[in-house]
């Protein structure tokens, strides 16, 4: 089996509401934003606490799969680069990675600053940051 | 539409073959392993070269997706904890994170050093580091 069916733990709540206003990457101006967790994975999330670094994984839902190479950053200045070699949302499975930092806890509402993805963008999965030079 | 349908992209291939053998974190002796490309992302791929310092996604296809609180590493003395705050495989879409270097590719077969991940684990997504303090 290759095939793997992945949920939405929560969603997204955020003033960036196309594309175009997102920047490419969270610490390029990226406004507070809330992510709502499902009530079903509230257990889940019941430790995080504001001041905690965490790492977010989205479905980035408007990404196009089949795209397998990209100008980086979308400057045709620049060669096409292999997909994995790049952070373009456009990827055979357009999960996205961010790190972000909690600010606040409201019940199942979580502050957060830093996160580019777009308002309603479904979150994967909610891990903490290990270790800040290694993520592992 | 709340449910996502993630595809292998490559496959680890690993002397680690259960879950017993394998370190909890990559950089607890986990050996030398290959991942393994699937044709069909040959172009995704195609621009891995040695020395590249890499984030693996993958599907932690033996864990249990139920499971939404866990004792921190398994260690009964340790207070359970929301999955959201832990690095546990058990969780509601147990994608397992981790950051590798690449040392050598042959054609679709990538070798990477530092992955814990067990033999037969699917891969859903291979992104550079961008950062090596933020991983951003």
């Amino acid at each position: 089996m290759s095939d793997f069916t992945a949920y939405a733990v929560a969603t997204v709540s955020s003033p960036l509401t196309s594309l175009a206003d997102a920047p490419r990457q969270g610490d390029e101006g990226a406004p507070d934003a809330w992510l709502v967790v499902d009530p079903r994975y509230a257990e889940a999330a019941r430790d995080m606490r504001p001041g905690a670094d965490i790492l977010l994984l989205t479905w980035l839902d408007r990404a196009d799969r089949t795209v397998q190479v990209v100008h980086p950053r979308g400057d045709l200045a620049r060669p096409e680069q292999g997909v994995f070699s790049t952070r373009s949302p456009d990827r055979p499975n357009p999960i996205g990675l961010h790190r972000v930092t909690v600010r606040e806890v409201d019940g199942l509402r979580l502050r957060v600053s830093g996160l580019e993805a777009i308002d309603g963008t479904p979150v994967l999965d909610v891990k903490p940051v290990l270790d800040p030079i290694s993520d592992r």
